[in-house]
């Protein structure tokens, strides 16, 4: 074929005739242009993948029509509050992937999960000891628990959010009229033991947003759309990697078929009852519902090491040896 | 793991634990309670390439989060003219693949290309002869085609859609002021020999959108936005496969690296000249241009055929032959 004439069109490849065998080598070729070595890989990795997913459905025409229609649908649901695109990547396991890969956890420390599209930035910051829990009809739950490394040393001034819905299965921001009045929420430290605790609400079943499109794939799914009772933590302090995890109620509606795919064994924990000691302690009703955990962070530097080793591993697994790893990111070594 | 306790909860499968290794298994657990097989073969494939793309590329949370952003634009920016989406899927080849699967050709016959976003449904109804273009700027073109089977008899009755941009690479739709005033497009029926033919203006390249999140993409993998020099053609009739196709002018800038990879080989065409006795008999200026194309359209028979196996084809490469094949779709058999 000619080559290109016009002085201003940049020098690319010529593309081969295309036919459904060759048009993803086409494609790559084409796309291998880009200067950023790392984007060119995921593109790369990401064409292939499109490409197969349709040759091994054959997909028709009328299918590739309402997958474009769907997506068009998440895109426009989409708003400042509304991010329906992450849970169309929650309900498909993707989201607990990408978190379980860009922070692997060794054996001894506490596992990752779902962010879920609930966290905010206003939670108000509070003392040990605080009630995060306007909610009257909540059933009272004292939570108390711990920070350590991995070697298990406590570790202090840990800055942790906290966030659970009211007894409705409702976040805040799932009310109209919240406002500026963060609910449900807190930004606690641990301090010099490395304990943190408040006073809560036990969590409660909820239904993550189903009146989108992502509700009418469920449906068509045949799934339910409800997350088993759950209380989120999030964790950050300089030197570590920060933990995004929940902490979910044993024996919970829903324990294991979130629709989400957050829950982890290790992150089921039974509830216990508050004795007549700890009712004195930290001033709750005798009776009420306990909540203990002891989380475990891991180092930025252990995180490191361990990206860059799965990361190795992958690419072993892959056949590809010809690749740098950078920050943990498989990168072509060869331009 | 306890199972749910709530009567209104589905019974579905117990999920294992969740890690990076069995997520993909157990998203294909929770979606086999779909009751439409063919969703279920198609999401189990989505699923599985979408879960092994961010294994194999180790995606970052922060490359996730860029990619929901990028999706969100995408989907923002779509209008009742405007399918960002289906440009997206343009410029990685997906259009192309998916015609290419869905309307497989005999060697003897027409390809097909990308349908692109210009079509529309008001083009005029025209005999032949028509002048479609109103552009006094664009250089004149005759076209001559004729519509044939693959047993090379002549196709009558043929409805034949014809569409291309003005002298400024531009197609009526794009300017705000169009109304309901087509221009550059016609409907035209083939006559009793199969001969169908019209006035144009010879087809000029013209970039694709790329003011958008789609156009930015291409700048980063340092890709250009223009297609080629073509004139789009649709042609419908009872008993036939719909054929979408185009024809590209050779020696078009950027004939090579269409943004969209719509050119085939068999599709390029070199433009000829118009003799005396052509100018007098078709009522064009002597020595105007003349784009000369027969075109070999299949039979929905045939077309049925191949599809069914194509598919049977890709499964056994596949390694899966516990598959139905129906209407050309692979549906797994046992349930």
């Amino acid at each position: 074929m000619a080559s290109s004439k016009n002085a201003d069109a940049p020098k690319v490849p010529d593309l081969k005739d295309l036919t459904i065998e060759n048009i993803t080598e086409n494609v790559h070729r084409i796309n291998s242009q880009c200067a950023d070595p790392r984007l060119k890989y995921v593109m790369e990795r990401l064409v292939s993948h499109l490409h197969d997913f349709a040759r091994e459905t054959r997909l028709s025409f009328d299918e590739w029509m309402a997958g474009i229609q769907f997506l068009t649908q998440v895109g426009q649901i989409c708003t400042d509050v509304r991010q329906e695109f992450i849970l169309l990547s929650d309900i498909v396991g993707l989201s607990l992937l990408v978190d379980s890969i860009d922070h692997p956890k060794p054996p001894s420390s506490t596992e990752g999960t779902v962010l879920g599209p609930f966290h905010t930035h206003d939670a108000p910051s509070d003392q040990n000891g605080t009630s995060i829990s306007a909610d009257p009809n909540g059933e009272a739950l004292l939570v108390l628990c711990t920070v350590k490394t991995t070697a298990g040393d406590p570790v202090s001034d840990v800055k942790v959010d906290v966030w659970e819905t009211d007894s409705d299965g409702k976040y805040d921001v799932q009310y109209e009229n919240r406002g500026d009045k963060a609910d449900g929420r807190a930004v606690i430290r641990s301090d010099e033991e490395g304990v943190f605790w408040f006073k809560g609400i036990v969590p409660v079943p909820y239904p993550i947003p189903n009146d989108g499109p992502v509700g009418k794939l469920l449906e068509k799914l045949g799934r339910h759309c409800w997350r088993p009772s759950h209380m989120h933590f999030m964790f950050e302090k300089s030197g570590f990697d920060n933990l995004v995890t929940a902490l979910y109620i044993r024996g919970s509606d829903y324990e294991t078929s979130d629709a989400v795919f957050g829950v982890k064994e290790s992150l089921i924990v039974s509830l216990e009852t508050v004795t007549p000691e700890q009712a004195k302690k930290y001033d709750v009703k005798e009776g009420a519902k306990l909540l203990k955990y002891d989380f475990v962070l891991v180092t930025d530097e252990e995180t490191k090491q361990l990206r860059h080793d799965e990361a190795i591993k992958a690419m072993h697994g892959l056949g590809r040896e010809n690749m740098l790893i950078v920050n943990g990111l498989p990168i072509p070594d060869v331009d």
